[in-house]
């Protein structure tokens, strides 16, 4: 046994939008050699099951129960790194796209344990991507910017920062505030005929998208589903999801197609 | 042979930043099964390589050599989805993140030949994270705005369209305007004291970062590296890089480790 292996480590990892496909190959290697795994509830169990050899531990966050406070969540890290254990905090999406990620990477630099990041496909970018909206574009977005929507704190200063109509909005976590982060926009000047689209469940199997514009989200006409993850984006990117007539069923295909090999 | 197999397709694949490690396992996939991979010149030959049985031409675009025009490349794709060939666009980043992925699927679905998006890890979030920068914190930055930094066009509306100081600000492709995109802010109103950091390489082995503020860099402090592909980022989340301690050698130490077992 080499020293490298008897000394223990923490992988902040993040686990992508959801679809185990889309974990990167080092998440995947860490996830098999991890002694102890603490996932997001948000991560689906198809994904946290490829770490075998693992005692796995839920430590939040699900909308309506309570989650681990965050201090205990460093104290578990920080306990088994100590105990020479390969740790991996396993994130939904990017672990420091509104994942607390550089908070726990503080908490274990300041108790001394070493750790490393690996980045995931932040669903920021992919679950817009999966439902055929590019969050730019030439001629229509040069950029794009990404907000918390979960409360009128984390998103109205940014509303209140950004002019309307100058890049794509993306807001996570907006759901239960799409009317209210509607109605923000075009208090703040945003048209109110501007393209909006609801992301729920990106990359999974009850992966659904719905689509209008600022008006009829103020009007209540979106879709509120608390049960599933979603997303809200706002632009004229929006409008080329008509166009882009992206093949859901790829993986599928690919599956048929393998069976058809020797 | 099943007919799934004898059907062309097109897959606009997202390689991530640069480390294979960080390729998603359905990139991974496609690559391996693809008959033809027109790549990005950014992404390694360490990755285009994973595509064994695969045709490979490069396709652009790299500082100083002209690059395949944008109709071209949808022809090649075109031509070869209808002759029964899968086809990867193999390209850095993500593909609709200053991808063209866009243009591309748009083409795509104008020919009527089906395709599919397979979200990259994006160099805008990995990079700053990679270098221990999270784009964002609580309590520090509660967003980012990400926007093309290669040319004047390109960032200036993005400089004018948001409030100074309110959000982490990524310029992707940013090295050679550092210096006039650092002037712009301050004429914008932002603190000349902000941190900003420039990232090379990100997750490479050739990586650098460097770290100063807007006034270091308008005083032409910044480091310029037209050989490695580079970006801006700009707030006072740059200033945790120091206390994030992030072990950059854990593949290494990996490898070191798998090499004492069985």
């Amino acid at each position: 046994m080499t020293p490298a292996s008897t000394r223990g480590f923490v992988s902040l990892v993040g686990a992508g939008p959801g679809d185990p496909g889309l974990l990167t190959r080092t998440a995947l290697a860490r996830l098999r050699r991890a002694d102890l795994v603490l996932f997001d509830a948000l991560v689906p169990s198809s994904i946290v099951q490829l770490a075998r050899r693992a005692r796995r531990f839920p430590v939040g966050k699900r909308a309506g129960r309570p989650s681990m406070r965050q201090d205990t969540i460093h104290a578990l890290m920080i306990r088994a790194a100590r105990r020479g254990q390969r740790v991996v905090r396993l994130k939904g999406g990017d672990p420091f796209v509104f994942g607390r990620g550089g908070e726990e990477g503080l908490a274990l630099g300041a108790a001394n344990v070493p750790f490393e990041v690996v980045p995931g496909i932040t669903s920021a970018v992919a679950a817009p991507a999966l439902a055929g909206i590019p969050v730019t574009h030439r001629g229509i977005s040069s950029g794009f910017a990404v907000v918390a929507g979960h409360a009128r704190a984390s998103y109205q200063p940014t509303v209140d920062a950004i002019a309307p109509g100058s890049l794509t909005l993306v807001f996570m976590m907006a759901v239960a505030e799409q009317q209210r982060i509607a109605d923000a926009l075009v208090a703040r000047g945003w048209r109110s005929s501007t393209p909006a689209a609801l992301i729920f469940s990106a990359s999974r199997d009850d992966a659904a998208t719905w689509t209008g514009t600022l008006a009829t989200l103020s009007r209540g006409d979106g879709i509120f589903d608390a049960e599933r993850p979603g997303m809200l984006v706002v632009g004229d990117v929006v409008s080329l999801r008509a166009r882009l007539n992206i093949d859901q069923d790829a993986d599928a295909r690919e599956a048929a197609a393998n069976e058809g090999q020797p």
